[in-house]
């Protein structure tokens, strides 16, 4: 297990007046309402009345009693401080390889994070524990509490609906359903739960980092152990009728002729997930086994590596070309472990797609690689449990996330 | 010209009170207030408040006192009817080589429409022209009167988005800009000006017809002189950050060589639109040079057009595949007057889509043809102007909808 620095991501909703109120007593400590209110610019009365909301969910504390600076004659001022105990929230991204949790306080502030891997085989019980211990020794570094936990978001592979009945053909192929995996953290922290696809967390935690100049219409590709996606299309999260909406590993790429494990040939994920690129390398002749293998062939320029990642790029640009041609969005982000150590590739993804949108100047979004790295998915599940993003409008996972039912019993043993 | 018998085209957005008391007038004709509130099922204070709009915005009218049929012994019961000079809708789509016309009433039902063919080379004054002289036919037969019209949605071919200046770019090759066409329709008819891109038009048209069984998420695909696409992406009309989401007509094909008018090579529109069809039939020896001909060769079998039609079919087939791959949608149509003409194509078309998604069976949405045909632009620019539909939150063109400003001047002389 891992556990790094927390990363800072402000805004990664919009800032309500409640939020500038958490923002300024985590950034500045405990405050009297006067000095809060100059602080967020807000008058007496309205900030009275966000500071009652706040202390009645618990959410902040009052500390004490300023009286040794007081100035008039009148009732000593409270001072107001965070809760560290309370308004907690718990993101968690379960990869095919690793899990990354992430957690934020109430001022929507990332505060700790750490990643731990497990074997791809092993099954969603044994991810489980590992991922508890995680969360035990993160919370425990950061001296944070899980008692007053408020809610936790859970990015899983593979297409997650809640809104329809599970079948067969959606575990596609080795993958077990994570069925009841909500369950399992609602007994384990008794807090509510939402659960989606890990890349369309990811989606989200990007498109809002992108932010208003150009996040409301976002494809998110993700090239990994496998390749996923996720869309924001008019300023909202796309999950499809059966929550595949974003599944662009498994469009068909030009000339593709190899099998995928969807049962389809020719997908993206077939050429771009990063198996197979190490795969490909090793077919040309380079003996290249994992991404430290890859980031020291390309830190020497290997002409054949080179060629490889170029290839790619270009299959990769011309499947966002499509989907852009399809969507006309205004941003595309690329994401994946890839991404940080084969710019060879993400270049000839940008010339591809630009080559490929040339002609309908306007339809040529920004083209950028993800800002948030592995954390993405952690992050936007936090988001997601966040619900305050114009983003997650009619977002069916938030909208009716809710303690699992009695019905929903868990798969996990 | 031709003008057609109206279709009645019921249900086109989610029916409100307001709209219950204008259908039952529409269906019964003149009824007293006391009538109505029973036939629609609302309270005499909630029906009282309805008609009492209806009447201060001129929809409805009063008729006569019914004083023969007076039971009680108080005052004589007003009967109400709709106005058939007010309330009316004028839908317009722009074809390259025909415009269609619709008309609506106040209960929003199609009373009229007709279409009219003119050159592909012809400006934008001579269509405009040749437009305003079929809506007259249009209107005399019918004895509408224009006087009132509250509104015109109008679509035009290509990109065209209200929030983007226009560039050059746009015009896409040989199509002039329909700036200024807003303009010239509210001088003609002083009412509310909408227009957008047709195919969107249609595609609203097409998921409204839908309706709440699968019209939320819905790809509609338009195969005529060019090829073009809409979208309606969890429940709401998608415009895209430039105007251009939907263009499927320029997404790639496997294997396509051809130059496409937007500069690419090998897209969509290059196989699938309707010239090209003939065109791929005479390249085989097969002398039809329009739908009337292929019509025919399609009634006698002819095995080289049956081979055309299922290669395009498949491409196009396969196109949709991507897409559904990529939006997860409930519903495909596919429209265009080639449909009705060549079911070897769409059953082709179906087979592949179906292939594409077989492993990935939630993914798989329904397939159907466009069920409102040539009509469907026009009638999706009359939905767009009625602004009730929930597909149209957002929706920048409706949102926006107002008389033109004194800085748009026409292009149109």
């Amino acid at each position: 297990m891992s556990v790094v620095k927390p990363i800072g991501v402000h805004a990664l909703v919009r800032r309500t007046h409640e939020d500038r109120v958490l923002v300024a007593l985590r950034e500045r400590g405990a405050l009297s309402r006067s000095e809060l209110a100059t602080v967020v610019g807000l008058s007496r009365t309205t900030l009275s009345e966000i500071t009652g909301s706040l202390l009645a969910r618990g959410a902040i504390i009052v500390v004490d009693t300023d009286a040794t600076s007081r100035s008039g004659s009148g009732r000593p001022a409270e001072r107001l401080a965070l809760d560290p105990r309370s308004g907690q929230y718990l993101g968690v991204d379960f990869g095919h390889r690793r899990v990354q949790v992430a957690v934020a306080d109430a001022s929507h502030e990332i505060i700790a994070s750490g990643s731990a891997r497990y074997d791809d085989g092993i099954d969603w019980r044994a991810r489980l524990d590992t991922t508890f211990a995680l969360i035990e020794e993160v919370s425990s570094e950061r001296g944070t509490h899980f008692g007053a936990l408020q809610a936790v978001g859970i990015g899983v592979p593979g297409p997650y609906a809640r809104t329809t009945t599970a079948e067969p053909g959606m575990s596609w192929g080795r993958r077990e359903p994570a069925e009841g995996i909500d369950e399992a953290f609602h007994d384990r922290f008794g807090a509510r739960v939402v659960v989606d696809n890990n890349t369309r967390f990811a989606a989200l935690a990007e498109a809002l980092s992108i932010g208003s100049s150009g996040g409301d219409d976002v494809i998110y590709l993700r090239l990994s152990d496998g390749v996923g996606g996720g869309l924001v299309i008019g300023g909202r999260l796309v999950v499809g009728s059966a929550g595949l909406a974003g599944e662009l590993g498994h469009v068909a790429v030009a000339g593709g002729t190899r099998s995928c494990r969807c049962g389809k040939t020719g997908c993206l994920e077939t050429v771009a997930a990063t198996p197979e690129i190490l795969a490909e390398c090793r077919r040309r002749g380079v003996d290249v086994n994992d991404l430290d293998d890859l980031r020291r062939e390309v830190a020497r320029a290997h002409p054949v590596v080179d060629a490889v990642l170029r290839d790619i790029g270009g299959a990769v640009g011309r499947a966002l070309g499509t989907a852009a041609m399809t969507l006309n969005p205004s941003s595309i982000v690329l994401g994946g472990p890839v991404v940080d150590v084969a710019p060879a590739l993400v270049d000839a993804a940008r010339s591809a797609l630009r080559f490929e949108l040339a002609s309908i100047s306007p339809a040529l979004p920004d083209f950028r690689t993800s800002t948030l790295g592995d954390l993405a998915g952690a992050v936007g599940a936090i988001a997601a449990v966040f619900r305050e993003s114009p983003l997650l409008a009619n977002y069916p996972g938030v909208a009716d996330a809710v303690t699992p039912s009695p019905t929903m019993r868990s798969s996990i043993r």
